[in-house]
Order: structure tokens, then sequence, then C-alpha cells
């Protein structure tokens, strides 16, 4: 399946969650069996026999992505959460957004000192909280081995934010 | 791997999210990768070649094996989202709480009618979300082919709630 036919299975829909954004659902990519196979056998092709230990992602939507890919790669799971869903020790690392600031939390015993991570999410937008994600695997002591995400949203420079990682992303968009 | 070795992977913790109960912590087990192995190749072995057309979960924790099942069994995934998450049309069913209610919701246009949805958790508590899941797949004309889930406090009767559907769990609670 080439990009645009998998661009194709992503829907627009214009001023959500607010007037001038259109927010790219990928909802109806997962639905799509073919689309979802395609998407996971990318990211399987690109980061198996690279001895990643876990896949790390942030709820909601990237447990579906990083639970598939973790599940393909044979690898664990570590999931980064909003505050306070966690039930054992956390760290955390906060954020800022367009007004305000939130935060990401990780069990503090999520991972082992020098386990290579990737971080994978949906949407790669302004790259705030995969950069909070990542230096919380960094203060456990992990590796961040690279950030992968199904979408990513160029006209926000969220690589800006990611320099000091590999990052890759399956579908792109230029502008809005 | 037996019942009991894939029950040591998962964590109790105390008196939480209050006094008095033991919350089952999952995170344990998908950090390690044999567990989480075991249990995707339980669920992947009952349920494959059974045409099932997509797998349904609930956020936020069962997105994980859901999405992880999907993956494996190669077909759709739908998510299932508290309220207001979702970016397009949708359709809600309440449930009950101890105290109040609550609400999951689903794209109208998520499945198609007839198909074979499996719905997949993490937890089988009191059953209440699931049932209002399984009602959300059938406002839709899906077919919820079973329920599955890792975990079943089987003292909190869960199944009194889903008893018209095939359930199915993998580590099972008698008692607090």
């Amino acid at each position: 399946m080439s990009h645009d036919a998998l661009k194709k299975k992503i829907r627009d829909i214009p001023d959500y969650p607010q007037e001038g954004i259109i927010f790219r659902d990928i909802t109806t990519l997962l639905r799509d069996k073919g689309a979802f196979r395609e998407v996971l056998s990318i990211l399987v092709d690109r980061y198996r026999d690279r001895a990643i230990d876990a896949v790390a992602a942030v709820e909601a939507r990237g447990f579906i992505f990083g639970g598939a890919l973790a599940g393909s790669l044979n690898v664990g799971f570590i999931p980064i959460r909003k505050p306070g869903k966690l039930p054992s020790e956390t760290i955390a690392e906060t954020y800022a957004l367009e007004y305000g600031t939130d935060s990401v939390e990780m069990h503090r015993d999520a991972l082992k000192a020098n386990q290579k991570i990737l971080l994978v999410d949906d949407v790669i937008a302004t790259g705030g909280t995969l950069a909070a994600a990542s230096r919380l695997i960094r203060k456990a002591e992990g590796e961040v081995f690279g950030i992968a995400a199904v979408v990513e949203l160029l006209y926000l420079n969220g690589r800006q934010q990611l320099s000091d990682y590999d990052v890759f992303s399956i579908v792109r968009y230029d502008g809005e």
C-alpha cells in the first residue's frame, strides 16, 4: 500500500477539536485490516532484529499501536500515562501546552537501566508529549532507541523538540 | 507458563484506589516479554480461524491488549472511548457505577452490520463497562462474538451482566 493509499485511510475532520484545526482521525485506518496490517508491517520491518527491550507508548491512542508493535516484536510494553492513572510509585515530566502545562507519568520501576526502549505514538504533532515521555525514559536510565509514529504533522515542527532522537513516521502532512 | 506463574507476574497493590481494595496491576506482566507473549499466544490460539472481523477494546488499558490481539489476528481494531474523546459522530451507552453513572462511546460508522466483533479488556470486574460496550456493538448491528480479558475478579460476579456472551479470561482471582 502506497503512502497516498494509507493517507486515504485516515479521515480528515475539519474544525476539530476547535475551529481552523483539521483533525487526522486514525480510527478509519485502524478498522481497515489491510491498512492496520500495513502500518504494523512497516514498523516491524524497521525495528525487528534491533535488540529492542520494550515498546513504551503514551495513552490512549498510542497504546493501540504500541501494544500491537510490542506484541509483534515480541518485547515488553511500558505504559506512559496521564497523571494519577498508574497505581504504583511513579516519576513525572511536565510539558508546555498552548495555555498552561500538562504531565505524563511512568512507573519508577517500569524499566531497567540501559534497556533500549522504542517510543511509539499515533501522531507527532508539536512533539511536547513525546519529548516529555523521552525524558521519563532517560530519567529511569533507559535508552530511547527511537521514536515512531503513524502520522506526522510536519507543519507543527515536532522534530525540533525531538532532535536528540531517531524519529520515524509513516504518513506525513505538509500543511493543513 | 502456568496459570500461577502468570498470576505471579501481576502485582497486587493493597488499598488502591481506595482502602480495602486490592488492585491487580498488569503493568508488571506487560513489561515482562515472556508473560506478555504468553497472554497474547493464549488469546491468539483461542480466536484465530474464527472469522472474526475486528477486535474492539475500551480505553485505556484495554487498548494495549486489544491492539496487540488485533495485530496478531490480522483484523481491524475498533476503539471504544470515554465520552467526548472520539472526533466523528458517536453512539453512546450508559452504565451504573457504585455512585452515579458513566458512559462509553463508539463511532457510529465503526463497524458494518453483521460483523463479528471480539471485545477485549484487561480486567473483568463488575462487568458494567463491558456490558455497555457490548450494547454499543449490538446497537451498531455488530455481533459480539465473545469477550476476552486477561484478568477476572470472580468475586465481583461480572459474568452476571455478561450472561448473553461467551466470556473468557486467563488469570482468575477467587477473593481479595
